[in-house]
């Protein structure tokens, strides 16, 4: 779409100009898909019109337009500065790192953090914010990175604002914003409103130019696009978005649930196999319904799900906390409740990891304690029972995270399959099922030709696989030298978001390759966050994958970005 | 060398049967040296008939014979077992884990713990432990394996000992032996003796044969063989076993002397860099005097200095002591003092990481803040030059730990090099010197040919790299599933011991291969554990490394099989 300018002078047309014209992301759809309809563009050339950007923007919280206008004529627009990050937000205005933090975490509130600039020591408050708002630096400043990093809307060097912060307040002429006034702003507009604007949250379902032109991307692709999903609402969410499969169901999530986490705890503490199984036993019933719902909402579609994968310390109670009570009752010569609180901390600490990131976790837990993920896969296959006599058509696919040989699948592996095996002759049903892996070990990319005799699927976990290529624990890096690594051009961007082809991607391209010379039929697919980032969708469909799986809300950008990585390299 | 049998009947000699000799290590040694020396068998060939693990025993304590064999002919030979651990250790018995670790590292004992059988709960007083006894048990029950692992004395299995763990004591027939009386065992032979044996500390410049046999075997090997060694006393020892070398030098060891510790917790507590840079002032006398030891003590031989890798908080005092203290206070209403402590615990608190092995470290740490390494290149180059003036031959090589990606590189190597420059041309001086890099993290490996544009030199850190590869946190992995995974056979050995070929080597054999397409002088070494296992080292044989570095006590070991991989792989 162009805009032109142009003059008629004594009967004549003059052209002056003529440059691509603006428009909103929901007029760059339209007229993409009336253009396919009216036959002037092909399919594919509407496919690659409209940038995956603008159909993120199609489902995020906006500004009501009418809200902003209204807001507008009132006045209400108390500074514009550098669209830093995008996405609209609305929150109370706090001056510094700490209070952002303990407002944000601990009172719950919507924060928008202010400052002149930010600097690493702020990221913590940055984090637990809303909206970003600084009155210096520009679109490479600290504060804009660190908010486009982590998708938090952010606006930089609205540099007609005054801060005070002695005066913990703001201002800009004689307009004064304190510290807990509410204001709204627009990372994707620049723009600082004062006081709250509404929001809008996009229906999709509602928005059929697009539909139609995700219809037509998922004819071009040929990777499919999967979600992670751990609860059946998630996965109805996914399906309605267009996802083809669960890529990732995370079952230990279900084991937080506070009617089940005493039992989890009491299954970790038991002292012999007897009373771990009584608790698993207990646990079974729940598993086994969060399952069948999966299978429902997903009826017709694969649904991988994992085995346990973190380390059992992380369901156990604070152990610092504890610490401190114990101390405290010591002190205090307090006696009662002692004696067990000591024997609990004891317990805790003798779990406690040096780098849990790395130990006891995946399938190392599984087969040091391979009572838990035979439950988990009873409770699979159970449901898959119940749903396949119930006429759900089922697809599960077992996932075991964390290997690192294929000595680990021929431990633990057939021994799950007989368990699977078992419960569809108990049930005297049969539908298809698959048993795989994750890569997101270094060694298991590089013996992955090995790992693929046993394996029927692989599906990369970039988040750890990125960990432990880069030697990067993700929480602490973030947090500090990662964004100076950024700022300073070391890493080109955070390779958590987008794949570091060189590197991981190289692993990856080894694992899709061997893998498939011992097993053609190999699916391979993604589940790390990189699978909603379009950069790295394009690198799985040249490494040849199946599939990527990422956040139900991602899919329709994926399904996007597959189809612009189709036809970017035909 | 053969026993043979046989027998003369009516004037006629009869062969009745042979079989290869038992011997000492010490008869092996002379056998095959006096057999070359007279011709009857090649340099070579005597060589591969003494094994490194006889070379090994030559320089390990052992019991003396005479005191072995009187103390048999005292009657004292308590019991024989299964020699599961080679090594002769003298100590105090003790029936549990927690007691063991107690008298061994809080009171300093040496403590010889005897259990029934042992469980992975036992890892810690096994740790502790000089010695480790049990009464059940073959050669590959937990008690063999972990002792192996570590490198214990233990003999298990010694099944003619009844254990009472409710008295403290064990018995056999009728001779008690209670808790804290003192035994003897011989992990090679399977002895455990009543009482203290002496022990004897072979010398190896007394030993001729053995010495004559290493340089034969320095003659044939293509890898060189170095050590790792932090101190001038260690670089001497490590010179008289034949190092041609230093591959490692530990900075940071210098950081935690005594007189230097509160320094360096000022330096890293600074709230200016003029503060930090200060502290920074007063450690470069003491590194820069530390270098100079080193460089006369290897006088004419390459020395590789490792910059500063740990993460910082491992300078300060303990985080949990601390905490314990200001709760305490508080809870006592105590105030003297208690800001001072908060104020510290809240600094310590800040540096806190959840995986402090792939946190702030390496040269991440040096482009975080580069005053530090640049102090310490100052010191090496100081004391480079120094030495230079009075004669002595320095050849210093600079590594920079925890390198990811050439940009690390490029961001912080030009900045030391012209320390380097600054100083020579300051000190009028000139001497060779090289920088370069650990190959220790995997992404490191998969792009070394980017990688050698900078570093003149590659040093394997195998450590890292294995638990990187594996994704194992070495600490937490050898405590608990490592030991599983070597008893299942899930792991045919400890990775940390022996090389993994498969995947950590994979990654090798790529960086050397691709590094030095780039750089084709580049020099390769490894600076892990595993330069000084004989696996191992016929790997870095076989990927065309220039050295392996060892502890000094290894060289011996390691010179011996560099010159077998080399025969072996002619």
């Amino acid at each position: 779409m162009q805009d032109m300018e142009f003059t008629i002078e004594r009967g004549k047309l003059w052209m002056l100009q003529t440059r691509n014209g603006k428009r909103t992301a929901k007029a760059a759809i339209k007229i993409a898909v009336d253009m396919a309809n009216e036959g002037l563009i092909s399919k594919e050339e509407a496919v690659m019109r409209v940038s995956t950007k603008q159909v993120d923007a199609m489902l995020h919280p906006q500004f009501d337009e009418n809200a902003r206008k209204a807001a507008k004529k009132e006045g209400r627009l108390f500074a514009t500065g550098v669209n830093a990050s995008p996405g609209a937000a609305v929150g109370q205005v706090f001056f510094d790192a700490d209070t952002a933090e303990k407002k944000g975490k601990e009172e719950g509130l919507q924060v928008i953090m202010v400052r002149p600039f930010t600097k690493p020591d702020d990221v913590h408050g940055m984090l637990a914010a809303k909206g970003i708002l600084t009155s210096e630096g520009g679109a490479t400043s600290h504060a804009a990175v660190v908010a486009r990093q982590f998708g938090v809307p952010c606006v930089v060097g609205a540099s007609a604002i005054r801060i005070d912060l002695e005066k913990r307040q703001m201002k800009v002429g004689d307009v004064v914003v304190k510290e807990g006034d509410w204001i709204s702003l627009d990372g994707a507009t620049g723009e600082v409103f004062l006081g709250k604007l509404d929001l809008t949250v996009p229906n999709l379902e509602e928005q059929q130019d697009l539909l139609t032109l995700l219809n037509w991307a998922d004819e071009i692709a040929r990777l499919q696009v999967w979600a992670n999903a751990d609860y059946p609402k998630d996965a109805r969410r996914a399906r309605s978005y267009g996802a083809k499969g669960i890529g990732l169901c995370r079952t230990e999530h279900m084991f937080f649930e506070p009617e089940r986490l005493p039992i989890v705890q009491r299954m970790i503490l038991a002292e012999t196999i007897e009373e771990r199984k009584k608790a698993l036993d207990e646990l079974l019933p729940f598993q086994r319904s969060d399952f069948e719902g999966l299978f429902e909402a997903m009826d017709g579609y694969p649904v991988i799900i994992r085995l346990i994968d973190p380390p059992l310390h992380e369901f156990m109670p604070d152990e610092e906390k504890l610490f401190e009570e114990v101390i405290t009752m010591r002190v205090k010569g307090e006696t009662k409740g002692l004696a067990e609180k000591e024997k609990l901390l004891a317990s805790i600490r003798a779990m406690h990891e040096s780098n849990p990131m790395m130990g006891l976790r995946g399938v190392r837990l599984s087969i040091y304690m391979p009572e838990i993920v035979e439950m988990q896969v009873r409770a699979i296959f159970e449901a898959a029972a119940n749903c396949t006599l119930r006429g759900v058509k089922v697809k599960p696919e077992v996932m075991i995270p964390l290997t690192g040989t294929v000595k680990e699948l021929e431990w633990i592996q057939p021994r799950l399959e007989r368990i699977a095996k078992q419960v569809m002759s108990e049930k005297g049903v049969n539908f298809p099922y698959k048993f795989g892996t994750m890569i997101e070990i270094p060694r298991a990319a590089v013996t992955a030709g090995e790992i693929a005799r046993l394996a029927e699927f692989f599906s990369f976990g970039t988040n750890d696989l990125t960990q432990m290529t880069f030697g990067y624990s993700r929480d602490d890096a973030e947090r500090n030298f990662l964004i100076k690594y950024v700022e300073e051009g070391i890493l080109e961007k955070n390779p958590f978001q987008t794949l570091d082809r060189e590197g991981v991607g190289r692993l990856m391209r080894m694992a899709v390759e061997e893998g498939r010379r011992t097993r053609p039929e190999l699916e391979v697919g993604i589940c790390g966050e990189h699978g909603g980032d379009p950069e790295s969708i394009e690198f799985c469909h040249l490494i040849g994958q199946n599939y990527v799986s990422c956040s139900p809300f991602r899919v329709p950008v994926a399904r996007l970005a597959a189809a612009q990585a189709a036809i970017k390299n035909r």
